[in-house]
C-alpha cells in the first residue's frame, strides 16, 4: 500500500530526492564522507552551498540586487529577525492579519518593542477570507507591510498581492515557497522555512533587497543579522549543512519538473481535483471562496467533530496520513505541497468519495 | 582505503549511526514515511524527541531540576541567548577568555548591551594556556561566569573547573559535549551544538537549571527564549527534526560504548596515541602543557607553513581528511571526537611518523 503524507510540514519529499540522499549517505560526491560529517569550511560544502544558491536564483528568478541567505529558526525566527533588521522604531509596521501566522508575526514584533498597525483582520470570521485595506501606505509612515502569501492553517492565499503604496513589502512565503509563480521584484523581502515545499526542517531562506541591509539601528543577535549573513555567505557560524544539501536536491528536482511554472501548473491540477470534489460533496465543505483558495493547504470538514476524527483514523489505515486539521481550528486538512504526486491527491479524493457514500 | 575525517565540525559519525539513518531513510519506525517528512506534531516524532531527551538525561546524569532544550543557531546563537535569558544589565558577566570562541561570546554579549568583565585572558600568548583568575566572584556583582570547557581552535580544555565563588557557572561545551565526564550539578547552564560529538549540524542543546528561567527582563526573540522552549517541550515552532533524530541515534551509540565514562576512557587512549607521538617527534610540536590538553582537538605544526600545507595534501591522498588548522591560527589540527575510532588515530600517527622520516 503506498503511503501519502498530507502533513502541513515537515512534509512529503519526492522519492527521487530521498533515493539520492539514501544512496550517497556514506559518501557525498565520492568523498568517502557523509554529508552529515563534512565541514562547512570544506570545498565540498562550498560547492553544495554555492550551487544551491545559484539554482535557487535561477529557478525563482531572483535578481542580482537581492541577497539569498540560509538561516536557522524557521518562520518564527524571522518574526523577530525581520523587524530587528528592517524596522525603525519611529515608524510603524503594517500588517494584514490573514491568519494565525500573521497574528503571531505581529505579536512578536510588538513584543520586541515595534509599533504594529493591523490594517485589517478577518479573525472574527475565522480567517476564511483574506483581509483588505484601502489605506494608502507610505514609506514615511511604515517600515513595511507584512503579509503571509499562503495561510497554512486557514487555507487562503494571496494570488494577487495587496497594494502597498510606497512602503516596502515583506512576505512570509513559508507554505507556498516555489509552489506558485510570484515575481521576486514585487517584494522587498521574502522568507520561508524549507520544511514544506523546499526540503526538510532546519533551514530558513531569506531573500532580501541588498540596499535594505545594515540600516536598522537595533541590537541584533548575530544569528539573526542579515548583514552579517550576507557578508559571510550565510556562514558566520556552522550552517545547517544537511538541510541546505536537501534544499539543493529539491531545487534540482523542481527544475526537472519544469521549474516553478511546471510545479505551479501541477499544483493547480492537484488542488482542483480536491476542491472540485469538495464543492460537489454533500458531506464535506471548504469555506474559502475560490479566488482566495490555497493551492497547498486545503482545510475541510464534515461539520461533525466525531466524524472528522473517524475519517482521520480510517484514512491512516488506508495509507493517507496526517489529515487532521491544525489543533487550533480542528476539522480536516490536506496539504498538497510540491512533492505530493497527483496520485496522492487522487487517492485522497477516491477515499473521501467512498467515505461519503458510507456516511451519509 | 578507509577515510578518516579529522574535521573540527561538522565531524565524523559512527558507521553504525550512518547505517541506521540510511536503512530507515524511507520509513522511520515502519511508518512508511521518512524522518525527513514527518510532522513535529506527530506521535512518531514525539516518541523520538522524548526518548532522546530521556536518554540524554540518563547518559549525562542530568538532574530533574534542569531543563533540556533543543534549539537552533549553534553556539553563536547561545552567545546571544545566554545573556538575554540569564543576565540583568545592572550586573556584570564574568569571562575567562580562553580562546576565540570565549572572546566571541564576550563580544556578542557586549554588542547586546551587557557589561562583560574579562577576568583573565591568554590571548597574548596565543591562548596556549588557560587563563586563571584569583578574583572571588559573587552573585551580587556577576550574572554568571562564562567559560569554554574545550577550546576547539587552540586545543586546551578545563579538566578542572575554575572557582566561581557564589556566582553562576555557564559552560560552552560545544567541542567536548559527552566527550569527557563532567558533573552537570557543577554548572548552572551548559550548551553545545550537536555537530562535533553528538550528531550533525542544526541542533543546539541547552541544559539549564529550571529556577533560572523567566527571570531576566530583556526583550528575547521567541526562538531564543528558554522559558518558552521549556514550556513547549522545545517545540514552540518546527524544531530541526532530523538533527534531533540523529542526536538520538548518537546518544544510543554512546550508551553502547559504555556511556560517557566509556567514551571518555576511549578518548583518552586516542588522544594519548597522538600526544605521545608529538612529544617524541623532532618535527612536530603541540604547545599546550599536558594537564590542559584537549582530548578532542589537537593542534600541532612542523613550524614550517609550506611543509604543513604539503602534509595536509599528502594526508588527504591517504584518506586522512581535514587536518588543516583553523584559518585563524594556521598549522595543523586533528579533531578526535567521540566517533573517531582508535584505528583513525593510529592511522594518523603512522602517517605522521612516515612523513617525519621523509622530511627531516
Amino acid at each position: 500500500m503506498p503511503v501519502y503524507n498530507f502533513s502541513a510540514g515537515p512534509a512529503v519529499l519526492a522519492d527521487s530526492v530521498l533515493n539520492q540522499i539514501q544512496s550517497e549517505l556514506h559518501s557525498v560526491n565520492g568523498s568517502g564522507m557523509s554529508i552529515l560529517e563534512i565541514s562547512h569550511r570544506s570545498a565540498l560544502f562550498d560547492d553544495i552551498l554555492n550551487e544551491t544558491t545559484a539554482n535557487l536564483r535561477r529557478v525563482m528568478g531572483i535578481p542580482d540586487n537581492y541577497e539569498v541567505l540560509f538561516m536557522q529558526g524557521g518562520g518564527t525566527g524571522q518574526f523577530s529577525a525581520v523587524p530587528l533588521n528592517l524596522a525603525a522604531k519611529n515608524k510603524k509596521i503594517a500588517l494584514l492579519d490573514s491568519g494565525q501566522w500573521a497574528l503571531k508575526a505581529g505579536q512578536e514584533a510588538t513584543k520586541l518593542g515595534f509599533d504594529v498597525d493591523t490594517l485589517a483582520t478577518t479573525k472574527d470570521t475565522k480567517y476564511q477570507q483574506l483581509p483588505t485595506s484601502d489605506k494608502v501606505l507610505t514609506d514615511d509612515e511604515y517600515n513595511y507591510l507584512h503579509i503571509v502569501t499562503n495561510n497554512t492553517i486557514e487555507g487562503t492565499a494571496f494570488h494577487q498581492l495587496p497594494a502597498h503604496g510606497t512602503t516596502k513589502l515583506v512576505a512570509d512565503m513559508s507554505s507556498n515557497f516555489l509552489a506558485e509563480e510570484y515575481d521576486v521584484n514585487d517584494f522587498d523581502l521574502i522568507f520561508g522555512g524549507a520544511q514544506k515545499n523546499l526540503g526538510t526542517a532546519g533551514v530558513t531562506i531569506v531573500i532580501v533587497k541588498k540596499d535594505l541591509l545594515g540600516k536598522a539601528n537595533n541590537l541584533i543577535p548575530a544569528t539573526m543579522d542579515y548583514n552579517l549573513f550576507a557578508k559571510k555567505n550565510s556562514m558566520p557560524n556552522t550552517p545547517p549543512t544537511f538541510s541546505i544539501y536537501v534544499c539543493g536536491l529539491v531545487i534540482k528536482w523542481i527544475e526537472s519538473m519544469g521549474g516553478v511554472k511546471g510545479i505551479h501548473e501541477h499544483n493547480v491540477i492537484k488542488a482542483n481535483r480536491l476542491y472540485n470534489f469538495l464543492d460537489e460533496s454533500k458531506l464535506f465543505n471548504n469555506f474559502v471562496s475560490p479566488q482566495e483558495r490555497s493551492l497547498t493547504n486545503i482545510p475541510f470538514t464534515t461539520g461533525n467533530e466525531a466524524l472528522d476524527a473517524q475519517l482521520v483514523t480510517a484514512a491512516a489505515d488506508n495509507g493517507l496520513m496526517n489529515l487532521k486539521g491544525h489543533r487550533s481550528v480542528g476539522g480536516l486538512r490536506a496539504s498538497l505541497y510540491n512533492a505530493m504526486p497527483l496520485a496522492g491527491a487522487d487517492a485522497l479524493v477516491e477515499f473521501l468519495h467512498q467515505f461519503e457514500k458510507q456516511n451519509r
